[in-house]
């Protein structure tokens, strides 16, 4: 298993080498994937814009998220990652995305959903998305950089 | 000078006690004024959204900027920046903005504006909004960092 810096590099390499560009939907990570992306330089040719979908209304407002599909499934569901996958596509010139949406804690834990629970969803086209259930140990902090790598490993994955 | 953790730990405090919500608007920071606000626990309760812009495109499109005054003045300018606060509060529910689009580096330096060069603007509510040029000395990571700190911390002088 990489760490994250490993896996932007590779990410960084593999969009460039496919002339592709990403954008991010975040929730639980709150920036965290654009802000590491942006790390690198020239990530200008490859990363086209961020979501910071932190509220339900601004998953709505942002990236069409139905508010029927949030009420039904909660916020933390792949029904609703899967939308934000898709969302952030269509309202960008993305190519391909990746999405997350999870509980970081401390509080907003349930038996069904602990903390730690973390649906991640990648956007490969229109007609392409993949979603995943990670549940990560440990605090808010570890959650969420956990949450970051898994997004980045899961896109290298399915892009390598 | 206080550091970026007590920077978060202070505006907090600061959005509870006014019962405010901040969005960000980021181009050169790429989604760390968002992450970092976003480490609080409990910051949904004053965190509505964030914006990452990195393309001029993505200004124009979620943020409303027009693509005459980036044309007429660059991303990185006065114009840009105030627009891209104002845009913040105007498509979303927060209360107040801040925004950021600076030269990180290593490319995309002029003599007019070198790699350091940032412009940071707070929104304040719709009529009111104010901006500051900043020149960070030092690498990417380094310039990405203090435009972050000097955000909240401009947000803070404001607020407090």
């Amino acid at each position: 298993m990489q760490g994250i810096k490993e896996q932007v590099e590779k990410l960084s390499l593999v969009l460039q080498t496919r002339r592709l560009s990403v954008v991010t939907a975040e929730s639980c990570t709150g920036g965290g994937i654009a802000r590491i992306l942006t790390d690198e330089p020239g990530a200008s040719s490859w990363f086209e814009r961020g979501f910071v979908t932190y509220s339900n209304l601004s998953k709505q407002q942002m990236l069409d998220v139905p508010e029927a599909l949030i009420e039904e499934h909660g916020a933390v569901s792949e029904e609703v990652v899967l939308a934000m996958a898709r969302g952030a596509l269509r309202h960008s010139n993305g190519d391909v995305s990746v999405a997350v949406s999870g509980v970081a804690g401390p509080d907003g834990g349930s038996p069904e959903k602990p903390v730690g629970t973390v649906w991640i969803a990648w956007g490969l086209g229109a007609e392409h998305t993949e979603a995943q259930r990670f549940h990560f140990p440990g605090g808010r902090d570890v959650v969420r950089s956990q949450a970051i790598r898994a997004a980045l490993e899961g896109l290298n994955a399915r892009l390598g």
